[in-house]
């Protein structure tokens, strides 16, 4: 199985042509797309929906992401393999989270230029090197036929966000903005030491405590969640949250404490 | 097979880890999509989805229908089953097109937790409870085996229009505008005791008669005719009705007759 | 395998209606979406698209076209076949691309309703004749099976740029912005004779050569390459080049060369 996950829209026919190819060097192979809606060049977007999607999938599926600014440049053309699972596209730390919390992965530079697509241009290796590589993956070939082996990739990190014990303070932000309206923070689960007493601070706005689904607020209401991701989530109950703080991506969300009650005591 | 229909849209990986989930359980299964652009909670859009769609699939499909406002609360996931199809979700009416018209049918409610996924979340039954319960029975398992049979579900209607026989007059509204720019209503062929010398009034504007197709007008030029879903749908040829008109949804649409020839007549 | 490109767009359960139906007939085909965002009616784009991305599909695909503003009309329904393809769907253009310099090919009316969805209505073609048409050319039904060959179709030409050797300038025009906002122009590399010197002239910018890929110019640099389609097209690295000119569609791009160095010297 191949799972795809792209910033080519799907306006265009870019995503029809990467099938086409996969489909005419492996025509039973399985596809699934995970999405095609990456902003553009959004690297940090992509990263994002990797993470969160791929343990979902079966072992061996193969991901093929796809989101290349610096395509036509010095980046190189990776493969990475775990136990569970293969990523191949560009290094530039799309597929970092396949590697994430893996204790043991290799890493190969595509350089066997065999099942390229040629004349191989400088705008669209999804189409020339990525789907035929991951085509032939799918078919058995071994990541170790595709380039030498290499020590390391680039990591693209999501920013973590800044915590201050002293202050009984998180600050993060909003790492992205998702089609309900919702807000989701870079603030994960285990960075919360305590949840009572928690109160939430975006822009001039407070939130007193975390509810545990959108229907424990009234309709329209303001609430904070842990999503089924484990990212804090600024949400309105069936309503856009986006559209009511009026905020973007980078804002900063603010986690704290009640400063009698301090957190670690 | 497994039809899908969600709010999820397509920018977020909700959808692809639902169907990642789906084939890590039942990995030959057909994969279809009706569609995941319904607006975000809008239940009646998503049942106007199914209710034009799901005849068109193979006897046996299973309709996974996922716009979900209320997950997390008191309404309960249930199965469906027809002799024809079953249908999987919430119990908030999104399924009720399956039973509309049709003798015989059960429902159950999903309570048997054996394959949900565990911990399950308050914010994604679609990936906890509803993908794998759709994964399972369409390996095979029967709807009994997910919990007990109930005696009804929730219908959620789409408002009828008001007919007044004495004035020759139906009033309907635009219940949807789709891609086209075309302008939905809630009027059906049934409705119509005559079709001539019919007229339609939508806002300060009058059509006279019903086209047959929408190349019996000319470019740009409004028209009304009943649609590939038996639905009155008022549009402009090659031209968005809804750019032209500037109506939204629940706005009104009359069908009168000359009050000289009363339609009873 | 079908391939599918509409204009049917991916909110409205259109395109899951057509599957369905395909999927009802022949079981085990295999689907695969090139685009169904074509822009309403607009043929010509769809038109590019199946240009762009037929050659990739494996041989015996069959391409089912539907972007159709005159449905209903007295357009005809038709399939053509090459040694290689087989397309289905208006005659109006849209498959035009397939016999492009193609030397033998057949044409075909579909008139026999056998395997028409009744009543064919008067708007959903792709419903009551194209998806039925197309599973059963799937299964193995030969065209000449669905009507009377016919000599010639609708060819529907992407506006050809006008080449002044004299004065050593080409005039183009933007055919298409992408979802990158990149705007790709119907200047193709054989329409240019000497890459020296080369300038090219949009709005009041000049650009002064081509790069080879985005990354040659800084990030927001202006720049200019034949794209993978191998289309001159007008860029922004890592930005919209659509944003930043505020072009559309028929804007005219112009190559030219230095005056005292002629390129036909």
């Amino acid at each position: 199985m191949i799972a795809l996950l792209t910033d080519f829209g799907l306006q265009d026919p870019y995503v029809g042509i990467i099938k086409g190819i996969i489909l005419r060097i492996h025509p039973k192979v399985r596809l699934v797309d995970i999405t095609h809606q990456v902003p553009p060049q959004d690297i940090q977007y992509g990263m994002l929906c990797l993470k969160s999607a791929y343990r979902f999938f079966p072992q061996k599926t193969i991901f093929l992401a796809v989101v290349d600014p610096g395509v036509g440049s010095q980046r190189k053309p990776i493969i990475v393999q775990t136990h569970e699972y293969i990523g191949v596209g560009p290094d530039n730390g799309i597929l970092s989270p396949l590697i994430q919390n893996v204790r043991s992965y290799r890493i190969y530079e595509i350089t066997h230029d065999q099942y390229f697509l040629k004349p191989v241009s400088k705008t669209f290796h999804g189409r020339d090197i990525f789907a035929p590589v991951a085509a032939h993956l799918a078919k058995g070939r071994r990541p170790s036929h595709f380039g030498p082996r290499r020590a390391s990739m680039e990591k693209f990190l999501i920013p973590k966000p800044k915590i201050q014990s002293r202050k009984a303070l998180i600050q993060g932000e909003i790492i992205h903005i998702d089609h309900f309206g919702n807000l989701i923070t870079n603030i994960e689960r285990h960075h919360i030491p305590r949840f009572e007493g928690l109160r939430i601070k975006i822009k001039n706005h407070t939130i007193n405590g975390l509810s545990q689904s959108y229907c424990q607020a009234k309709p329209k209401q303001r609430l904070a969640l842990f999503n089924s991701m484990g990212h804090l989530e600024i949400a309105l109950h069936q309503a856009s949250a986006s559209s009511f703080y009026k905020l973007t991506k980078g804002a900063k969300v603010y986690v704290y404490w009640n400063l009698f009650k301090r957190w670690d005591q």
